[in-house]
């Protein structure tokens, strides 16, 4: 839980900065590797989402071109792209918080890893109730 | 014809360095905006595929979050990851060439735009024939 928990932190700096709050961490032998959220405001990137940033930042860091040994964690269900990139950078274990029923890639809309040559060990709804609520407020506060 | 041509050429430059031969090319108002090629294994990024570097350099270029006006020319059908991208991206017009059977995700596998918020208007096949002979050379070599 502790990794969720300071993704949850990651994904309330990210609100702070009115952004999408949603935090990753990406945990090798339980050392953190990489601690981002999303930036695609900031950044004024649309493909910035924070298990992107911190797939690129494990890459980096590890000087390895997969991350099979590693486990991602994220405060939300990751979309389409990011679940495919997941896949695509072997990553061993993908654990969530909320369930994303709109736009999710792993549990709803084209489950992309049904499809995919590679999929992580999966644990979803991990502090689903705080995850799902700092989304809920940011997108209550947005309207 | 003319920007898939040039796509083609970009991924026989990739092919020339050992990467999976696929090239892509960003063009907006007969400009071209970004011009791809995988880089894989030349960047050690397995996230690295020609469409998600051409999405990324036409953001930075145009210095704009979206890219509803351009259209992306990629000589194999994007995968699931780069699908996903496009429309995250919105790209306006996707052309690819060669279709690709066992790890598209625009006609194969998980039909990334049966889901998607956003579809570009997709035309397949151009140049398939060169664009997909580039790549079974290539395969064939490496086996």
């Amino acid at each position: 839980m502790q990794y969720m928990h300071r993704a949850l932190r990651l994904a309330k700096q990210a609100y702070r900065q009115d952004e999408v709050p949603v935090g990753a961490i990406l945990v090798k032998d339980h050392h953190v590797i990489s601690q981002t959220h999303n930036r695609c405001v900031i950044d004024n990137n649309p493909l910035y989402h924070a298990e992107m940033l911190a797939i690129y930042q494990g890459i980096s860091q590890l000087q390895t071109l997969y991350l099979n040994e590693c486990t991602l964690y994220v405060t939300l269900e990751p979309c389409p792209m990011c679940a495919a990139a997941i896949a695509q950078a072997r990553v061993g274990k993908l654990i969530f918080g909320a369930y994303d029923h709109k736009s999710g890639g792993v549990e709803h809309g084209p489950k992309i890893f049904s499809h995919a040559h590679h999929t992580p060990e999966i644990i979803g709804g991990v502090l689903e109730d705080e995850c799902a609520s700092l989304l809920r407020n940011f997108f209550k506060k947005k309207r």
